[in-house]
């Protein structure tokens, strides 16, 4: 058999964009054509994005998904792309299901030609697939230029038995996965890991072809790769960017031929770029070209403020101080000096007038006085939204929303929150590991995520470092009142942060957490804080159903632990 | 065989509140066993309440439920009650399975007594549970004084085959079902057809227990009832209150003798009742002993106001008329008015002198300028909230809120929206009809939601109207500018909840929509306004998922359908 050019085509689609997702695929196309690809692999269900939840269920837009496949099929042909084996994913109908499918077709010769679909759907964490979709039944192996190539999506690797098990029965020469899995600090190991297991079951090289870029909550990090039937790694493209990449496959030897493998970033850098490549791609899919957001010369903004800048360019951060009575000097300082290092827009709108009008009227005290202040900020947030167009950016990290250690409608706000999964020892972390990249001269450039055109800022890089080192050295403060520090509300960080990570990430309960050494009344504080905002976070009313087919709806977080045992 | 008395205690839960919730059944069942009963049946998933989400995935929860279990059945039978049969739902787990199941277990003589795993794991609009359960495997038939009584759980009785066909082939006496069966208007007639249905298949009578009150956004309508082998109803439970009621069954029969059948509310009592039930569990299960609220004197924060009085009393009731430059005086009087008629307190906040702060710093226009008035009414209703320890209601109505015609931070604030699944026109109807009621003298006292202790309110019936005549017959205007109307943005409400309902509840598509005969600018206004509405609704930001277990997702809501066929 001759050799077979297989593309790697690990873009970032738009959930329900068909026509600007059809668009890509074709770019892409003609682009491996000319590098000699006989194959292009695009990730899940690359037609209608992912993941699309409910829309699955409107008849209208699997109609146009099919529209759209058929219509693309017919452009490749026209542009003399008909020869490529073509592989994308999208939504599918049968008669035979009461629901659609989520299904691999491959378009060549100007025709929808061939369909897998997903046998294991998850539905687990982020995933509701079994919700939307009937599982498929049948494995598939595709004959190209005599190569037996079988084929899975996503999920069907991550369980034993089903159609790779199947498949490793039947004989297959090539093992080609498209996916689309979200980001996990730590992942790429275990997919690696997972592939090596799966190419050694099937006695053949792997494909694992994963999506890349933001979409909504979700982050996937592309990260693409082959592995070779013994396991050891040919092909790796780079995280969270778009890429082509190529994988020349010889059905006749023993051993595949290594290609290029991308270097992984290491930690900090891997996280922090996760963060910027969401706030990026949900700005551009909401159609969003600026951001604005409270600077208070606290670490938590002065973060968010750095990705905002590494994501769309300092000028299109609009930075508000709203200093009130209790803001001290060096916070106003620490937020103007962040402002000038980034090159962001920077106003000062102090809140006292509002904040004498209100209490004019009302004459709050305690928590009510303190959030009136959040909130008066909030109302100025938005109103730059509303003004000028920007994405309001929430600044608030994971530590202080599983503790509810944040005003509802005041700091809260906003249409996109960066660090909201970040602990706050990690948000440190971070914002010191982005002083050392501006220091070593990285900046922006350096980042994973301008690694194509369209992620070009052009600005030049920031000399020196980024984040004033006042606002990480500091002690936290909400300044709501006279010398008040997180301090007297929370633990200390650097015990709440491991106390939230095993109630929260391991779901352990009190026993196993007084098992794990915590004191009895930080266990008991941290649980009855994180029970109580459970609540709290649910911002958006709820009410009561009374049609069949209301709004959406809210999920019981997992995090509820009232009962003690 | 000798007669059996079946006691069905239709009651209201408490998810995660399983203290509470096993003194509930140990209550209810000394009460069965008083008046003779010797099988007590309670709705699905008692113990741990209904619906769980992902708190079933938690090991110390489903630990806790286990032992709750035993407990009861251990204070069942020290209370000399171990001769009863108690069936109630909880959380269970095996090794066998990966997941928990969804389980109805028997408490009698101070044991655990036998299991039954649902088999039909609903996983489509309102209902997640493929998702957190291990379907059962095998039918059970319990042997209980000689008869066989074949049992299943809520959607086993919706699905043709599985438990029922099984049990139909072994031969019961008797079919009996626990369900949490939420509210949905004119679902009682749905029911009572599949359960003649079922029943023929088994050739036996049928027990139908439902759990009735509010959980979070669902409401769930009990009126729990038993057919006849033939399809006649022997017994209804009353919708929307606790209640015990007793079936006599003889299990020689040929045709079983008819208990007590409750009458059934006319349509807008029904929905206006599951609303104030809504609101009056939410309330009690988040420990809220009031509400507060703006009143602008317009149809929806007038209706609000009122079932918020028939949920807590006028006593628990906060009324904040929050009146600007573009208020009319008109609209000052009625909300005045409503409040006095419903025994509210009312406060006035005028909001000019807070606007004026604002605009002197930042001079905003248009929409900027009108979302700050609802902002800073925002603002004020949860310094209320907070300063008072109430519940802030949102006003917003379905129309309003699928178009995106209201204000994030601003009117849509609040904990609880008891009308935002209403379309603008139900409101009205509502209107009317509580205004007729309470002219009729049936006021607060006749509505169904007191019909049990825990539901007495003790205050006096309103005398004549409950609602303003001005506020439901004048045309419907935000004030947030001079002379502004709804229909200056939207079209009449009469037309565009017919739209609404085709779009959002048919989920059909525009050329269905042309089709029904709408004309094509009013589908494409409504279509383009809805799908915008999509993002607004997402007021909690979105954020990156970094870790394994992030916080709750949102999930996409079903109406997007912004690709045009």
């Amino acid at each position: 058999m001759t050799q077979i050019r297989i593309a790697l085509a690990q873009i970032d689609t738009c959930v329900g964009d068909l026509a600007g997702n059809a668009r890509k695929v074709l770019d892409y196309s003609s682009q491996a054509a000319k590098a000699g690809a006989q194959l292009v692999v695009f990730p899940e269900m690359t037609l209608t994005g992912y993941p699309i939840e409910d829309l699955a269920l409107r008849a209208t837009f699997r109609k146009a998904a099919w529209d759209t496949a058929n219509q693309l099929a017919g452009d490749l042909a026209d542009q003399q792309l008909g020869g490529l084996y073509v592989m994308v994913g999208t939504v599918g109908t049968d008669h035979a299901a009461a629901k659609p499918r989520n299904r691999l077709v491959v378009l060549h010769e100007g025709r929808v030609w061939a369909g897998y679909d997903k046998h294991f759907l998850p539905n687990y964490g982020v995933f509701d697939e079994f919700r939307i979709f009937t599982p498929g039944e049948r494995p598939v192996v595709l004959e190209v230029f005599g190569a037996r190539i079988g084929l899975a999506i996503c999920e069907d690797i991550w369980q034993d038995g089903g159609p790779v098990a199947d498949l490793a029965q039947q004989g297959i020469d090539l093992l080609l996965t498209i996916n689309g899995s979200p980001y996990e600090e730590g992942k790429t190991h275990t997919r690696l890991d997972l592939a090596a297991k799966r190419a050694a079951e099937v006695q053949a090289p792997m494909v694992y072809l994963n999506q890349v870029g933001g979409q909504d909550d979700l982050v996937f990090d592309g990260g693409s790769f082959v592995v070779d039937a013994d396991g050891s790694l040919l092909e790796r493209s780079p995280m969270f960017t778009e890429d082509l990449s190529y994988f020349d496959f010889d059905p006749d030897a023993n051993h595949q031929r290594t290609s290029s493998i991308a270097p992984m970033p290491q930690a900090d850098e891997e996280v922090y770029t996760a963060c910027v490549l969401g706030l990026k791609d949900y700005m551009d899919k909401n159609h969003f070209t600026g951001v604005c957001l409270g600077l208070s010369g606290g670490i938590d903004s002065a973060l968010v403020a750095a990705m905002a800048a590494d994501a769309c360019g300092g000028e299109g951060v609009w930075g508000i101080s709203m200093p009130s009575m209790y803001s001290s000097d060096g916070s106003k300082d620490d937020a103007a000096d962040l402002a000038g290092r980034l090159g962001a827009h920077y106003d000062v709108q102090p809140i006292e007038p509002m904040f004498q009008a209100f209490q004019r009227q009302l004459g709050l005290e305690g928590i009510a006085a303190e959030n009136l202040q959040a909130r008066i900020r909030g109302v100025i947030v938005m109103a730059y939204s509303n003004a000028k167009g920007l994405l309001a950016l929430a600044t608030g990290n994971k530590s202080e929303l599983a503790c509810g250690y944040s005003t509802i409608y005041g700091d809260a706000i906003g249409g996109y929150a960066p660090i909201k999964d970040l602990l706050k020892t990690r948000v440190w972390d971070l914002a010191r590991w982005r002083n050392q990249a501006a220091q070593a001269g990285v900046g922006i450039g350096g980042l994973r995520i301008v690694g194509n055109e369209r992620r070009e800022s052009g600005r030049p890089l920031p000399q020196g470092i980024m984040i004033p080192v006042a606002s990480i050295e500091k002690a936290p403060s909400a300044e709501l009142r006279p010398g008040q520090k997180d301090s007297d509300s929370l633990p200390e960080y650097e015990l709440l942060d491991r106390v939230l990570a095993a109630y929260i990430e391991c779901a352990e309960g009190r026993a196993d957490l007084l098992a794990r050494g915590f004191d009895a009344v930080t266990v008991d504080t941290v649980m009855r804080l994180v029970d109580r905002a459970e609540w709290k976070r649910r911002q958006y009313p709820l009410g009561p159903k009374v049609t069949a087919l209301a709004f959406g709806r809210d999920r019981r977080l997992p995090v509820t632990d009232a009962f003690r045992e």
